[in-house]
């Protein structure tokens, strides 16, 4: 069904809070079956649902934007993970932005534009204590709250600062440079003073490096074997890497190992080439030996307490034109699964929302 | 030819040094091809050189005992290393410990044992700045030294407290925990008031674990799936694992990855399972990030300058009887291969050492 518009209808919720709501049908894009590889349609399912009723300190968000991200693939599976696998049957968690559209909590009223971790559905219930307001004057779209203050930005923020900790004249190689964490990060990389080299799948992305985001070098992975991907990175940075910031894994991440300096950081932010497969085989953890060198793993939800940081530095860095936001806008809740898969063939330019009204 | 005895020559040598120096043979086992796969007898030769001229400053060593460890192994390839590849037709290096039999250096009198960098052959000539005085009365066997002094003692003291900053309650997980560094990481991790569980290979191996090292539990890795392995160290680690000491790579590795904490830190100071063989594949990376954990790869060559706070250290606990030392010695040059092979066969007890003389 069409989903009604959040200010024809707004209304009416507001009034009927006062006695018996009526709640508009709520399209979720639920997990169905946990994918085997690469997800399919057939994982998924978009049903409608009754949106909940209002409790004292909720409101209703009607989502606007939804941030895909390459994490969601790893809620999927059944695994140990940073939390529990989506039950079958439930939305998709993401993090998206709205405008309330139902509210029994005065600091969220009816019609604010709010950020909040919801899911890939048109409505999210969110009860007190979730949620932050938008304030819009901040940033130039409104779009760019999605990445500067949801996942991506904090993450390049604080898995470059304060797990690489670089230092100015130091060289950051960066994988996966041209998506959504990889372009911040060489561009607060080099805000710090560092020497970017970024890896990337193609000589368009690779022209995007250069250009958009400063980076001093650029290298197209593609069609080169492992040792030729290891000169190409040592021709870039002729004194070494001193942190590889690592989104790919594979191949990639084995060939910066073999470029690492004495005492570099690998900031292990993601490993997109095996989300949907058996990883190849990591064959050079033992330079991490002779080079005294480490792997260190970031996770945001051990940065939570300290959103604080990230998020007002990010958005000044913006406003001043310092930082280069890209956003790759896909529409329609129908459209959230080829909107995902383009995050694993490489064919989105900058960070993937989904708009959804 | 059989080696003189040193008390025997060592005079004339002395003598010899006013006027011309009649200087011993000495027998080296050099490596004159680089192994592929797991070394075998013609990759080596053992050679007969003239012992060098000796020029001021200089000393020449009798070496008694040569330590034959598992790094070696990376030594012979002809690959990016900590240090150059061993050039062939040269002696492999190897901390020794012996009896200076001539000297044109006053601090190393001829007849004082000594422990030094040198190379499995009878003879070592050590420049100035080369070598240190054993204070025999220090521990109670010679040998000792060769454990507490050279790399073994170190590494394991050095990687697991400055790598792994155990706190007392936290839960150690050893790999290759029977080996000369696992034994004494183990034991050195109950003194920091660690739990301690040890992955070793066979039943002979896991008793001496908990009889002789005080693990708290031992794990037989042979025989078990990778989800039989984890689910084991699971039950022997119920809190999880905070640090994992690892000396083995692939299975072994990536079995652990899946029973680490939040900020959880692998020491990776071997990989003794792929020195000889393509790396089997690390499955289990994406652990890191989930958990905010890290690897980090332990090099001794970057604690030079620290020594002197590892070995008198190392040196009270075993003269306290708080530090067990096991040490597995074959003896003779000619034995050098089947003796250093038993380290990766793991029919080892305890720290390898080569009897020279």
């Amino acid at each position: 069904m069409p989903s009604p518009h959040p200010a024809a209808w707004a209304g009416a919720i507001e009034q009927a809070l006062k006695g018996a709501l009526i709640l508009p049908e709520n399209r979720c894009f639920t997990l169905v079956r946990r994918p085997e590889g690469m997800p399919v349609d057939a994982d998924f399912a978009l049903v409608t649902q009754d949106a909940p009723e209002l409790q004292d300190g909720q409101f209703l968000l009607r989502n606007h934007y939804a941030s895909l991200d390459p994490a969601m693939r790893g809620w999927m599976d059944d695994k140990p993970s940073y939390f529990p696998p989506i039950p079958l049957g439930h939305p998709i968690p993401a993090s998206t932005i709205g405008v309330v559209a139902a509210s029994r909590n005065d600091d969220f009223p009816v019609g604010s534009w709010v950020a909040g971790f919801g899911a890939i559905e048109e409505y999210t219930l969110h009860r007190k204590g979730s949620g932050r307001k938008i304030d819009r004057g901040l940033l130039p779209v409104v779009t760019n709250y999605l990445s500067i203050a949801s996942g991506v930005g904090p993450t390049a923020y604080f898995a470059l600062l304060d797990i690489g900790k670089p230092l100015a004249g130091e060289t950051v190689l960066v994988t996966g440079a041209a998506g959504a964490v990889g372009s911040l990060v060489g561009q607060i990389a080099k805000l710090k003073g560092c020497r970017t080299v970024g890896i990337a799948g193609g000589a368009r992305k690779c022209e995007r490096l250069l250009r958009d985001y400063g980076y001093d070098a650029a290298i197209d992975y593609k069609g080169k074997s492992p040792e030729e991907l290891v000169a190409a990175i040592r021709e870039a940075a002729p004194d070494g890497v001193d942190i590889q910031f690592e989104n790919v894994g594979g191949a990639i991440l084995d060939a910066g190992l073999m470029t690492l300096n004495d005492k570099a950081r690998v900031v292990l932010c993601g490993l997109i080439s095996q989300y949907n497969c058996d990883p190849l085989p990591t064959k050079n953890l033992w330079q991490l030996i002779v080079k005294g060198a480490r792997i260190e793993g970031f996770i945001l939800t051990q940065y939570i307490s300290r959103l604080g940081e990230a998020v007002p530095e990010l958005t000044s860095w913006v406003r001043e034109g310092k930082l280069r936001i890209d956003e790759h806008i896909e529409e329609g809740i129908e459209n959230a699964l080829p909107a995902f898969l383009k995050l694993f063939e490489g064919t989105n330019d900058g960070k993937m929302i989904l708009k959804l009204v």
